[in-house]
């Protein structure tokens, strides 16, 4: 799942799609998500698409790799060469171009895969240690991801546990913001399957972010109470 | 409430306190916490105390000043000189130098009052819309507090908050670790009060962390279910 928000300074936001799908139904699917520069990711999928190329000619070659293992080389390398080339012309401040980006899918043949890409252009797998990966603005969101997330979860389950770990950053930070775009993959399905976007004044997510807040509070009255006498003894320890 | 982690890399990870407290009962109770570069707070701190002068000739600057508009002033103005000083001396990453403070208190007369002081030596006050502050390593831990703090809450509801918002920051992020120190002041009191160390191996503490996993996830049971259909009809929609 990815959010839209992207901006320049808190007086120009604007909404951008952060993901990409790509699909040869019956041969493969890979999905591609961004953080950081958008003209970094831009640059990347328009390479990964060879939009240079007049329409007839174009082939993405992220259709033609033999494995994810290939792919996320393919789209590392193509990272790294935006952001060397950016960085060349004149701008000394590096870190203005990085872009973060998580590449997954399925060829067919092989298992699914998950891949995480950093700006250097070396990549991290998902395995059953680290099952999921987020970038960008991951703080606010992670403490659900780590307490409830569990790989027998139903795509309807994820959606929900997404959906607050979504709201919960939202609800903090002002570059995180709607609508929310996802794609669910079904292993060996080989074709794209659920997808969609989720607008912010959706009845879904208006309903989960409005009793989130009370099923926390719930959750923090189920605890035991502290019992301030057993501290007492502390006072004046200083 | 604060930590005691404090590293400079992973491998060097030591344990110190990071609150302060100053008492004159009847008169004012000031509590100072930081975030940030050791050096520099331990300087402010010891500045603050006048401890370069003989014991029998230290007298506390903080406990003379008239206000604690007069005490947040000369605490930042002491932060503002301490990471001058040290960035004079050679070093280009003056941001290595760099620390955040909260100082909040009562003197007798006033009000209670809450400032949170950045490294460049200006500050903002607490008030009915923020009510609270947080410094350091502090986006885990933010959604529980923005969803369920409550000005109305007693000391004991707040300390059980508390120690959900750290132990959110715990399970995320190894910057963050116990034992943790803690001050409630109480209006008007004009006495230090309830303070104490939380170790890590509290029961309580222990109690709470345990539980939470589940009451999140029973709380996230008890958001509605997500309705795959309504959203079949975007598959495609690409």
């Amino acid at each position: 799942m990815s959010d839209t928000r992207t901006n320049a300074g808190l007086d120009n936001v604007s909404t951008f799609r952060k993901m990409a799908i790509w699909e040869e139904t019956g041969e493969r699917v890979i999905t591609l998500l961004s953080a950081g520069n958008l003209a970094t990711t831009q640059a990347v999928i328009s390479l990964l698409e060879e939009r240079g190329k007049a329409p007839a000619d174009r082939s993405p070659s992220l259709l033609e790799t033999p494995s994810l293992f290939q792919t996320a080389r393919l789209v590392a390398e193509t990272l790294r060469e935006v952001i060397a080339d950016q960085s060349d012309e004149g701008q000394l401040a590096e870190s203005t171009f990085n872009a973060t980006l998580i590449v997954g899918g399925q060829i067919a043949g092989s298992e699914p895969r998950l891949f995480m890409i950093y700006p250097e252009g070396n990549f991290i797998e998902a395995g059953s240690d680290t099952p999921f990966f987020q970038i960008g603005e991951i703080k606010y969101g992670r403490p659900i991801l780590v307490r409830a997330y569990d790989a027998e979860m139903s795509f309807e389950e994820a959606m929900r546990l997404l959906i607050v770990s979504f709201d919960s950053t939202l609800k903090a930070n002002l570059t995180v913001g709607g609508p929310f775009d996802f794609h669910f993959y079904e292993t060996d399905s080989l074709q794209m399957g659920w997808h969609g976007r989720i607008e912010s004044d959706d009845p879904y997510f208006q309903a989960v972010s409005k009793r989130w807040g009370d099923a926390l509070k719930d959750a923090l009255e189920s605890l035991p109470n502290f019992q301030a006498p057993s501290y007492t003894d502390s006072v004046g320890e200083d």
